[in-house]
């Protein structure tokens, strides 16, 4: 932060969600000065359904990226920890696999709303961070880093010392690149899940409490489909239901009136059913989301521009990563600028896609991989003794941790980096639960059985260093 | 043809390019009131550059789009059949590689221009083919057929029955596609490789005739890249350099100066360099050509628009299959067409891509694939191996056809059996031939050979009838 670099152009970013807001702030403390442009109004003065979903899990690469601004008590003051998945099965009973053997290990369901606004509050607390809202960037003059926008109906323009779009999954910057692909080599890929999802609510009881177990994400595994809830801070829960679009039994082309939702529900979701009060109106009136995952590269031009976030990766809800997950961009590209940055953005943007970018590409693969594991696995017996082999692996030993644990507390360990290892161990531990039997798996050898998974997988070198300083 | 189906609004065909051209003939002499958009001049009246290659070539599933619209034979007066792949090495030694072990099977080279300018007069033949040139679409409203563009500075817009996109890779109806993501669940993908590619010139010697053989395409094989010369009718080649467009140690970022061309000219391709008269003159004037592979899906939309050809699949062009893919996609729709289409577009469009999307997946990867095997495989003495043995067993068994006769030669074999036939037959030759020395191979027992391939590979059945009628 002590680099003398000071453009004369502020530096533009795109976005005024999670990410953008986030960078901004960064930037802005940085001493550079900053335009962060906005489609939507201030949700901290206006009343608005960003579309997408109400809350997210903030994990470890989150926090560590919100610890630059010093927002993190409160950020988290906001939030409900969840320490695992609470997983309900056909006859109502339950039974809560935690996410982490260590203590005090667990993610923190938040609001999206409540987020944006703290770290918007932050953008602005820098004094150097202009928020333009509903003002909609039509494209970007790539070479010249020139953002044109529409705000009160006027058309405008800025121009900036670099653009970042952290424009999220319709990013705008991104459209631009896309408009000159043959001269960029700009490689595109954009590939939806033959689910949806549908957003319901179960409100909190007459004294504001959380009329099932707070501190856990419920699962409804049905293998073809899923219902998910997971708490709010005021009581409530946000309950979504992921299905088929169309084709096979169930499907969100086959529930078209409140009747068959109504029916579908009792008999799949008894144990819930009479939580969620608005079931038919949730229904109708909210929208059924699609699910995408998205690749590109390069993620900069010219050494002017730059993606950040879902509008360079976005990836499908599944593992809870996709916020930690821009959030860990914004760290590393604040790491890699140092404190004598002298305003390279040409290196520093090429050293960000170059590192980056094999760690994008292994969280998206990882979360499409995940929603199987949600809907299918967490029932399966072979999965529930490999749940528990991990468990007992990560209370006994410093240095194991489950591909769940890689992924979502170790912030010092890259996504590559936990894909590899973390598939490795799963492969080995799935081999070796599926000759157990529930009723021995506390007879197991867990010293023998970690040294033959460091055989098969190899020993990483000091992982998840800063979950363990964390806690 | 004898269907009673008349619409009441134009079919709009997009793109008057190769595919375009042929698919709004086809309509025509359906009966059916086409409008054909093309965002270029007239090229039967204007000199224009297409800006892509200028000459293709033309194998069998091209050929039996053609013999739907009756113009083959007009068409195949203005190439050059070409037998096979002339390999130069290091030395200047040449070897012809056939295309095929059976008499009369070839490629014809073409210019386009000169068939582009044959698809339109059999469009405007039909007498309802209306063709609007220097109409450039817009946008197209997918749900309501109307196609949006400018002509003459002025916005126009046309109500269609139906929209067929034949605009090729950077497609206009695709865009719009695009616009609509989320509602679609439009999947899309564009992958540019690490090559590009500059088009150079042999003119004709004084007497008109070819500088160096015609009838084969000729391959400087170069391991990272590759050089290679198409003739031309007109006693010219077009010569195309493909080369890395950075990194390595050639590569056109490295290719800066009129003297550093001229040098790796001299140093590797010694023996044609003499005759690409302007050689600075072609490499700096000619722009540095791009390629992709673009998939995406659906390719229809609302039973109103469907996108064909490059548009929906475009190819890398090494399997000279790209024009072809698109032709055979016209004759697949024709196809299924039938006599008594009854105007069903949304079961015709449904049908038509669930048919041939795993066939345009298909040949898209192994037109990839292809590249490395010109410029690698194809001096490796096991290769040379593996197409005689492929040459010696067309030769001498009648239901025997290597992967690139498959391809190329058997347009009733869907490019997705091709593939996967192809390769099981390839596999299995690339390890027999590893055993072999080049000397040896006349000595093989040929009936043998294919009774251990068809035992590895399966019996496919009835392969590649048409191509035997054919010749």
């Amino acid at each position: 932060m002590a680099s003398a670099y000071r453009p004369q152009k502020p530096v533009v970013v795109i976005g005024a969600g999670l990410s953008g807001a986030l960078m901004a702030t960064v930037l802005g403390q940085r001493g550079f000065s900053v335009i962060l442009l906005e489609k939507r109004p201030d949700l901290r003065t206006t009343d608005i359904s960003a579309g997408r979903s109400i809350n997210l899990a903030l994990s470890n690469r989150g926090i560590r990226a919100l610890d630059k601004i010093g927002i993190t008590d409160a950020v988290l003051q906001t939030t409900i920890p969840v320490y695992g998945r609470m997983v309900h099965d056909d006859r109502g009973n339950t039974d809560l696999q935690l996410y982490s053997g260590r203590k005090n290990l667990c993610n923190y369901s938040v609001k999206r709303g409540d987020l944006n606004a703290l770290l918007l509050d932050a953008a602005e607390g820098t004094g150097r961070v202009d928020i333009l809202f509903q003002a909609t960037c039509t494209h970007v003059d790539l070479q010249r880093a020139v953002v044109y926008y529409t705000k009160d109906g006027q058309e405008r323009q800025i121009e900036a010392e670099v653009v970042i779009g952290a424009d999220g999954a319709g990013s705008a910057l991104r459209r631009s690149m896309l408009q000159h692909s043959s001269t960029l080599r700009f490689n595109y890929m954009q590939k939806f899940i033959d689910h949806g999802y549908k957003e319901l609510r179960i409100p909190p009881s007459g004294d504001g409490s959380h009329r099932i177990y707070a501190n856990a994400l419920h699962i409804w595994p049905k293998g073809e489909y899923m219902l998910i809830a997971l708490p709010n801070a005021d009581g409530s829960f946000t309950v979504t239901l992921f299905l088929p679009m169309e084709g096979g039994e169930v499907s969100f082309a086959t529930l078209q009136t409140p009747e068959a939702v109504r029916r579908f529900f009792e008999r799949e979701f008894a144990d819930v059913v009479m939580h969620i009060e608005d079931l038919e109106g949730d229904f109708f009136r909210n929208p059924t989301g699609t699910m995408s995952t998205i690749k590109c590269y390069p993620w900069k031009t010219y050494g002017r521009t730059l993606l950040i976030g879902d509008a360079a990766h976005a990836v499908v809800p599944f593992y809870g990563q996709g916020m930690n997950a821009a959030f860990e961009d914004v760290r590393i590209l604040d790491d890699m600028m140092g404190e004598d940055f002298d305003g390279d953005w040409r290196k520093l943007f090429t050293e960000f896609e170059r590192l980056r970018k094999p760690d994008a590409d292994a969280i998206a693969d990882m979360a499409e991989e995940n929603y199987y594991e949600m809907r299918k696995y967490v029932k399966d017996t072979t999965f529930i003794i490999k749940r528990k082999l991990e468990l007992a692996l990560e209370q006994t030993f410093d240095d194991f941790h489950s591909k769940y644990s890689l992924v979502t507390y170790c912030d010092e360990v890259p996504y590559r980096v936990a894909q590899r290892l973390g598939h490795c161990q799963d492969d080995y531990l799935m081999e070796f639960s599926s000759n157990l039997r529930l009723e021995t798996v506390e007879h197991i050898d867990l010293a023998t059985l970690l040294k033959q998974i460091r055989k098969a997988c190899g020993t990483p070198k000091g992982t998840c260093m800063s979950s363990v300083k964390r806690e």
